[in-house]
Parts: structure tokens; sequence; C-alpha cells
């Protein structure tokens, strides 16, 4: 082979093995879906795990998910008869969240924070704040946002917020080395 | 280093990275498993904003899933008690899907329904028709079939459509960059 | 280029090459997080299915799944009065668990093992068996099993199983091709 042959050889491999790198960042991207308290826990758990770990970490919430993000203390006004529907049934922020199972009427998700508080568990509360600290970045379905009539001033004060489309999850994905969705 | 060494190093890399490449397309795999009209939604916007960005889909229906590809239109005879029950329990296509939460009934599915409309969110029967022109492979799980006693000419009109097992899920899960269960 | 050049830029791609291949091990990393027969049947039909094609698979059960793995025959003493309402509440073994849809005060789930039993689907039990002989890993969550005050010793005998944290499955799936949550 003459040194020509290798130069171009070994410059098709280094732009291959370039495209390949870019796809494997050690990024996390999560679709949170559900709206349960139990599933939200698991997200972040594994969310702030991984940032701990130093991964770069995408949430992408959606659908159910995003009622709990709503700051209980914010309300927003000029909402349409649909909206204020959807507002008054969905859970209003991390605080109203039950369990997926065992709700019991309330009384499984009060017991299940009673032990996460004695085993020194955090709360989603303070796990929102350890994700920002994080620098976990959260986008919001900007689709879900407008079905739900959910408005930005209503969320959650968070440094790391974008509404954006589900194109925004596909892109970060795409690099990510590990993807769920819960 | 030697010339012809040279060339066994780049030839072995060249090999290596021939390897990597056929394991991280661009492609997504997705298991769908739920029969919820929300996630089943969830699963085709990601699919078919997937397939707008070039990304090669696969969906491997499987479980309660595979009660939303049944044609309503369509009817077969000859089918066992079991099978039977089965048919009428479940969910005929996707029209009588339900949400997994704030059902309420059927009031909350007509409500989302609705408001899906108005924001011109497009239905899951239209959401099949793009995903067919984006060309996107449904698999159908051969053994949910066979459980609930679904047989294929009762299944929706789709051009890319398949009985199979999970090792084809597993062979294309093995390729694609992004991989999620819903 | 001369030939000191070619040598550093072979080298530096290798050892890009060699890290991206850590990266994308033939490994399926999935969190087993619902405690619904349904999604743990899936999960197992998924993982030996992945392990049978050579795949080296780990299994990271977490939140109500952690009830699926426990002993019926089994018991341990000693439990305060939370652990022993948790112990209460969640069903005991994999024979315990029900149907996420359809259960019909036990109806539904009775008719699923009627149906897989005669169309010769393993069942639960024999599953773990299997995912055992493959040698598939189950990671039990430490934070579930203290929350649920479950101990060790009331778990299902199998060969490789621990009680660790999320860093596991976190480190686990950033080496893995295919990642679920299921």
């Amino acid at each position: 082979m003459e040194t020509t042959d290798f130069e171009k050889q070994l410059f098709d491999l280094q732009k291959k093995v370039g495209k390949i790198e870019k796809g494997t960042k050690d990024q996390l991207s999560m679709v949170v879906f559900s709206g349960d308290l139990d599933k939200i826990l698991a997200a972040l758990i594994i969310a702030t795990g991984a940032a701990a770990f130093d991964m770069k970490v995408n949430l992408f919430f959606t659908f159910w998910a995003t009622a709990a993000l709503r700051d209980p203390k914010k309300s927003v006004s000029g909402k349409n008869f649909m909206s204020k529907m959807f507002g008054m049934m969905l859970p209003k922020g991390s605080n109203k969240l039950k369990l997926s199972k065992m709700n019991m009427a309330g009384m499984g998700t009060f017991m299940m924070k009673g032990i996460m508080k004695k085993h020194k568990v955090a709360s989603l509360d303070e796990m929102f704040a350890t994700a920002a600290e994080l620098g976990i970045v959260i986008n919001i379905c900007e689709m879900s946002m407008s079905l739900m009539g959910f408005k930005k001033e209503e969320m959650i004060d968070y440094p790391n917020m974008n509404i954006c489309g589900v194109a925004t999850f596909l892109a970060d994905a795409s690099e990510s080395k590990v993807q769920l969705f819960i």
C-alpha cells in the first residue's frame, strides 16, 4: 500500500469514528410521560444519579408528567373553559402526585412519603433542586402544554427549562448513550 | 513502525469500526406494550417524528397494544371460546382506546380527542397513515397474537406489517441508536 | 505525511475506538419497575431472548417489581410495623402478581395463565429458572428494599442476585447497546 493510500484510508476512518463518537455521548435522554409519584421519583433518582457521574442529562416531560412541574403557588388568568377544567383535574405540582399502585385514597402515598423521610430519601422537591444544581435540562413538550392549557408562567422556577417539541428529544436521544421512556 | 505493520493495524481498526457502525445505525426500535390511547399516541408521535428526521423506525407491538391494530370493519370466523372472549373484552381498534388516566367513564378520553382536534393534532388513524407513508415498520408479536387469539386478517391494512417474534425486536434494537419501551 | 505522524494518528484513533467499543457492548440493561404480571413477563421474555442470542443481560429490579422476587416459602422475623404492612399489602412472589389490565378480580389473570399454559408459554417461575441458567444478572435496588422493608433472606434463590444502588444500573447501561425501562 502506498503512503497516499494510507492517508486516505486513515482520513476516512477518522471521519467515521468522529460521526460515531457524536452519537454515543456520555449522555442520558429520558422521556418522562407518567404523572405518578413513584415513576417521577424513579426518573429523578436515575437522572440525578447519572448527572452525579458526570453524564449530561436531558429530561423530556410530556403528557401527565407536565402537571408535576406546575408550581402550586403560581396561577395564570385568562384560561379558557377546557384549560381550566384540565387545570383543576390534574395534580398541581409534585406534592399532589399519587402512587401508581396502592394509593388507597391517599393513604398509601402518605405512608410512602413518611417512609421516604424516615429513610432520608430526598423528597421530589429536593430532587428537583438537586437536578437544577447538577445542570440537568428539563424540556417540556410543547404539544402537551397546549393540549392541557398549561402556560410557562405557572411552571416551577428551574434554571434549565425549555418548552420544545419532540424533535428536541429525538436530537438529544440520537446523541445519547442511554435513552429511557418512563 | 513498518508499512506492513501499519497496514495490519489500520485493517484491524477498520473492521472494529465497521462492527460498531453496524450497531449504531440511525434507527429507532420501540416496544409498544401498552394499549392506552395516550401511550400509543406518544409512541406514534415519537416514531413519526423520528422517521421525518430520516431515522429508520421499527415498532414492535406486543400484549395490549396489539388490540389497537385491529380493524373494526374486519371480523374473523372460526375462533374458539377463549379467543372470542378476548376479542370481545379488548378494544377493537384505535378508536376504542382509552386514556390511562382520567378516562372517567369515557368523558376524559372524549374531551382529549376534542382538544386534539381543536389543536390540529392528528388522530391515531391519521398517524398510522403517516407512519405508513414514512416507511415505518410495524412488527406484531407472534406470541401475543396467539395468546389473544388475534389473526392477521383482522388487523388494519398497513404496508410494512409483519408477524414475528421477540428475536426480531432484539436484532433491530441491537443495531439501533435509540430504543424505547412504551 | 510522515511515518511518525501516521503512527500518532493511528494511535489516537485506536484509543477513541477502544473507548467507543467499551460503551457499545453486546449487552442489555433493563430497569424492571412495574410489579404487574404482564410487564414482568415482557421483561423476562425480552431478557431471556437476548441472553439466548449471547447478549449479556442485567436486570435492575426496583420499586413494585421487587415484590415479585419474594419467595412465598420464606419469611423473615423482626420486621417493624411499616415493613410488616408493606409485606402484607404487596404481592408475595411471582404467583401473586396481577395483570395491569383486565385483572377483573383475578379472573383475567387466571384466564391469561391458563392460555399461556395451553400455548406452552413458560410461567414466570420457569422463566426465572431459564434466566438463571442463561447467566442473567438480577440486581435489586437497595433503596426499594429498605423502603419496603424487604430483606435478602426472603428473596428467591437465584445464582446471580445482588442488592445494589442505581449507580450499578447506570454503569451497566452506559456500556450496553440496548437499555429499557419497563
